[in-house]
């Protein structure tokens, strides 16, 4: 099915949160509905939308009532549960489809897909045993970094390995298996490019951004990064090949570590969904990530990538929200996500700091 | 009360249309929740938040009701009638205020308004009987224009008077009286201000559009427009007197008409409200019309209304948006309102055109 949904459609999202909070109202500027659905009674995307199912992923009788309502199924989070995104996909159009989502869930399964696809990777080994972890540091030398295949963000479920010696606490610490080993990477910085598809094979992708992390999470994303044109244009080439490769539709986020020299990179991973350090297209594209998603998901013509300002993207984190009055000024535009408590490491909001012009279009 | 209401109020929106609607979602960017009043069950408004009340704007139970739910109420329309106005305003602050309401719900009011804040308007004369018309007509000469001084919007509620000779049956057309002549203005063209004031007394206002209207209906608003700077500069100043004469909370539409040579203009008419003449701004500017009004009845600071592109925003009327996909193109960000039916005269959506960049910050 690839002609376009009309205006008044109804897009499912699976996920409650601010990613599913921004699909929502950029689906709004569309024309088209949004249900949200979310165990989650507080979700922030339940403010935005007056169509709303409260259950369990697994909840088939209340996934076969949402699937009825709505005339496409999208998502904010790549942990969709296998099971959940194969009874959705029998009913109505599931984008991204099931594969995005069972590459992106296994850092085994993305690695092993990003290898084959012609896009480099840190070097790494699958770890099933104490035995693999030692053979493996043998190889990739220390320090190395040993992760969870499933279920990590924002740093959890990984510890650096520094000598042998803690091999086994770490091997011990981390479940479940099994688990992945990945040769240190001494990078120079981080980028990222939001890459787009759609079903007619169409694809966009925005300039990278440079992101730096604080505490393991995203703190800001600046644009233009501070990277050569031949590295950006790499970085969007890889971004190409990955999102074709899948037979992707929707938006990516890929992350790349730049090398020293800052000429060449890896793929750190990839997320089959809008992306936090795309937020600053929201501020300074003609088409923002949310509004290229929706567009990629109900098969209408990608939007234009192009950018009008210099940006510079901050996430509020915990309690740096509660002052936001304070945080507003010339080239400031705000974007709060209605979250009501704000716990320590909490994304509560950002702000774009809109800049000089780019000298060309 | 100036402090800033925090992230998580709740903010009273009366009228449920596409103004309301884009009100509802900058509110959501900023952390607030909206609440819809409305007597209109399909209101486009109602599709971007889960608080919504169907109700009569006469029926006191419900505005008491709406009251109660709400930090603050602001407005889509003009037309709010004066007694809906001074119920809320006695139960929760009425942004902008009631003045406002009253001054622009009656041209007689505007235009007597306007005159004693030192601004240009056009020549006029109240009419209450045809003697009066008469007398007015000698005075201002012919083609001259007759207006109801109530609910007129969009070309309705207005007769041209060519000759004498067509002016009984001018007069008895128009209701309610009494009504407004107008002599007529042989202006160049139509350019428009949306300013800003909050409660602290902070002003901004945005560049002038220059606006083209068919059908008596707004079809482009473009930016820059054809203007010298000295005119844009005269304009800018005009529309923050108005806001400043009437201690204004909020964010006002102003329509000017310059007059030939381009030296001198007049105010044609104001709205207490976003204007259709500003969707240009949620494009291309730092902070958008929505947002500022935001800002303003939330008693926060006033954004940045820096311009980042030129741009070309137009109106999608009836059945233009039919084929919204076949409008999308390089520059082009589209949003469209939800609305069901497209009946001929309706606003169903708009364009903007995204074009090349402006020389400086």
């Amino acid at each position: 099915m690839t002609d376009p949904l009309p205006p008044g459609s109804t897009i499912g999202i699976l996920g409650g949160g601010q990613l599913g909070r921004m699909l929502a109202l950029a689906a709004a500027r569309l024309g088209m509905k949004s249900h949200i659905f979310c165990p989650d009674v507080a979700s922030p995307a339940f403010e935005v939308t007056p169509h709303r199912t409260i259950a369990a992923y697994d909840d088939e009788s209340a996934l076969a009532a949402f699937a009825d309502a709505v005339d496409v199924v999208t998502y904010e989070f790549e942990n969709v549960p296998a099971r959940t995104a194969e009874f959705i996909a029998a009913r109505k159009p599931l984008r991204p489809g099931a594969r995005a989502l069972a590459v992106s869930q296994d850092r085994l399964e993305e690695k092993g897909f990003l290898s084959e696809s012609g896009v480099p990777v840190a070097p790494y080994r699958p770890i099933y045993s104490l035995d693999d972890l030692e053979a493996a540091l043998a190889e990739l030398g220390t320090p190395a970094v040993l992760k969870t295949t499933r279920l990590g963000y924002d740093g959890k479920g990984q510890r650096i390995i520094r000598s042998i010696n803690e091999a086994a606490a770490a091997f011990d610490a981390l479940e479940p298996k099994p688990l992945v080993l990945e040769g240190f990477i001494a990078f120079d910085k981080e980028i990222s490019v939001i890459a787009a598809r759609n079903a007619q094979g169409e694809t966009r992708h925005f300039e990278p951004s440079e992101n730096v992390h604080r505490d393991h999470i995203l703190k800001t994303s600046t644009v233009p990064g501070n990277i050569s044109p031949a590295l950006a244009a790499k970085a969007g080439k890889a971004a190409q090949r990955i999102v074709e490769t899948l037979d992707y539709v929707g938006v990516m986020g890929i992350e790349f570590f730049v090398l020293p020299g800052g000429e060449d990179l890896l793929v750190n991973e990839i997320a089959p969904r809008v992306h936090n350090s795309g937020h600053w297209t929201e501020a300074v594209c003609v088409t923002d990530q949310f509004e290229q998603h929706i567009r990629a998901v109900v098969n209408w013509p990608l939007g234009d990538v192009t950018r009008t300002a210099n940006v510079v993207m901050e996430n509020l984190i915990g309690h740096e929200a509660d002052s936001i009055v304070d945080l507003l000024g010339p080239g400031v535009r705000p974007h709060l996500y209605g979250k009501i408590e704000a716990r320590p490491g909490r994304k509560m909001g950002h702000i774009n700091r809109i800049g000089l012009k780019t000298g060309a279009k």
